[in-house]
């Protein structure tokens, strides 16, 4: 490891790697010691697509397998994305051949992030994959390299920017879901087909990383739990606001007696809580071990030049010599999460009920409840303009989810109510 | 690098000390690829002190210089404290062999930090200090590794948890400055001799070490500007409060087209502010750059166990190869901080007076500052209970902190103030 130059091969020219070749083009002597970081060939789908940099003197290679394979790069960047396909077949032919890898894709690593880690562990090719998670913000490299040793028991936060821009929004603007989308895709926020973010997807894949990542796991992307931010509606932000939170999308990994839990799914949180205030497209995260305690990091989760600023510290990482195993263990080690028997699950609930305004509904509410074992916290009955019907919103106490569940099935049979229950968990954070 | 077993030398057996040895017992394979750590040898100032580790079977060496010079130990672990004497003694005798060291010794290194690094790269001897500064929080790390390559402009935060205890509980239990000292030191939160942590040094020596890894410069302890808490009044604490701030002791280093400017001092921050939010003995890190953006970071700044999970990672750091020159550049590169012109500086000054309670005090204060060239932004006149004379407060507008300084000074001399202004920084954060 005593190269003066790396050579360094960029297959995907979005935004994040027009800006990485850019900041390479600046900045190639960025890393420490002074050696230099060269961009020697590029690939992305349209050579004459306008960008942001000027790619016309740099080697092009229309296929990214090629360029992935190429004998004039040291490192093999990839930016392009997708679980399967190109970014998988380049990205499996560096490995093959003992070249690095530094990507940016989640999806790959959380679906293959077991294999691949397989692969590159017998030819000693780094893997690393920072830009991944949290865009600019280290959540890897803490995980990773900070925490080690720590036995860690809860990775949750705020880990799609788009979702918690649209929540945001609702609440800042009093808008609803499809008006504020409609125009986070006009920004350039969210994507014309925004049900990889929306739709919880997106987290879903970060929380996998992060959960294999705390735990010593096999990435396990079937074992998350995902639901998005679709159905939230702005009756939901504001009645919870009565009660004291806010709404956010909550990404979670969490390791009890019973297993580990990975869920994706809008929560509750106190509105003095850190993720509560963590607003518009920031990204948060908590991490606590029992040695460690408690860390809380916060930044832009997403965004070109954070991103690319990820991709060029794990850049950095493979030139100063770093060598880990992909994950904590060695990934034939590596076991994958089962997921978490729901009956041993204790939780708490937001319930927001739309009843007709008749006497006795009340009573109705609360009986179910209590015959179902539930006790409440807090109950909020509140008319709103514009609302035909009357809110009726109510959190529990602690109890099993599948109790919680049953509860709400029967309460979902009442006559008197005008719409089904709206569930929402009350985040454990 | 192809060790199967590393050996650790631990000087210095306090409660960090007897943690670390305690979690390498225990969990010798906590490094990735199941490499061994096994302690091999510790020193102390006294072999019989009651302690939680139970060295019996364990090497004993009087001398630490002994125990770094040991061929039975390939890494130097120094936990003993203090810039001179046997833990530089220490620290300089394992390096110039070549073997790598971990502390947690903010004042070496933020004292000695160049010298010791030249002496590192020189045998190419890692030289890292993850505990020096947080806990076992890697602020160390997020600079030297996740911003490389990065233009960082601030490095901001709360980085002693003695004074931010002692700032909370004044506030919390409306008590004097004194009074919480005092039990802070019978709860072990402060030392007999606390002068090192109330009057800032202790901040001073970490954001030395930080403003270092940010700017690419040798640590220069030399140009850190510091004050300490000991003169807060309650009284400041609740009129802060009336006017929307709450004050902490703040440590930051900010760059700009006049220089590098590093600093420890009490600071006015908004309560919604999430450095005013961070309480109790915790720490918080703002790091801002142009490319990644701002990252902000908290978690526990002391205590035996997170401080010895920063060493842990250290260790761990080594163990996988980890080569990097120990500040951003080589050492013999690193030119020392210069300190910045305060008539270049500009800033705000939250400004108490106590003033006999006669008829055009007010005019006398406004004038005397709009004769200076210093707008107001905000004025309180209260009465408090149990406090003789009448409180003025006010915040200033922006202005060059020269001309702060000179408006301050002419206040001073008005014939209605019962005793000198007390002047707070408002923190640009």
């Amino acid at each position: 490891m005593t190269k003066t130059t790396w050579r360094i091969g960029v297959a995907g020219l979005g935004v994040v790697g027009s800006e990485l070749v850019n900041f390479l083009f600046e900045r190639p002597r960025f890393a420490p010691g002074g050696v230099e970081a060269r961009v020697t060939g590029v690939s992305a789908r349209s050579r004459t697509a306008k960008r942001r940099t000027d790619i016309a003197n740099l080697p092009w290679f229309d296929d990214p397998v090629a360029l992935a394979k190429s004998p004039d790069n040291d490192i093999f960047v990839e930016l392009m994305g997708g679980s399967d396909g190109p970014a998988r077949a380049a990205v499996e032919a560096a490995l093959a051949m003992g070249k690095p890898v530094v990507t940016a894709n989640k999806a790959l690593i959380a679906i293959h992030g077991r294999a691949l880690a397989a692969l590159a562990e017998a030819t000693h090719a780094p893997l690393l994959f920072e830009a991944a998670v949290m865009g600019g913000t280290p959540a890897v490299k803490m995980l990773r390299e900070a925490m080690v040793g720590d036995d860690v028991q809860v990775v949750a936060g705020i880990l799609n920017g788009t979702c918690n821009y649209i929540l945001s929004e609702m609440e800042l603007g009093g808008r609803a879901f499809a008006d504020v989308l409609a125009e986070a895709q006009r920004l350039g926020y969210a994507e014309a087909e925004p049900s990889m973010d929306v739709g919880g997807f997106d987290s879903a894949h970060k929380i996998t990383i992060l959960a294999a990542l705390a735990f010593g796991a096999a990435p396990t992307y079937s074992a998350v739990e995902v639901a998005g931010i679709e159905d939230i509606e702005l009756l939901d932000i504001r009645l919870a606001k009565d009660l004291g939170y806010r709404i956010k999308l909550l990404a979670s990994a969490s390791r009890s007696g019973e297993g580990v839990s990975v869920r994706v799914h809008p929560a509750l949180v106190p509105l003095d809580h850190p993720l509560a205030r963590t607003g518009g497209v920031l990204n948060a995260l908590f991490m606590q071990g029992t040695r460690i305690g408690r860390i809380f990091i916060q930044g832009p989760g997403a965004g070109g030049s954070p991103t690319a600023a990820a991709a060029a510290a794990d850049i950095a990482d493979v030139m100063t010599g770093l060598v880990r195993p992909v994950f904590q263990s060695p990934a034939q080690t590596l076991t994958p999460i089962a997921p978490v028997d729901q009956a041993q699950t204790m939780g708490r609930v937001f319930v927001r009920l739309l009843v007709r305004d008749e006497p006795g509904v009340i009573a109705s509410v609360t009986e179910t409840l209590a015959d179902g074992g539930v006790s409440i916290d807090s109950f909020l009955q509140k008319s709103i303009e514009g609302v035909s019907g009357v809110p009726i919103v109510l959190t529990t106490h602690d109890a099993p989810e599948s109790v919680l569940n049953e509860a709400v099935r029967r309460m979902g049979q009442l006559p008197t109510l005008m719409a089904p229950p709206r569930v929402i968990r009350i985040a454990r954070v």
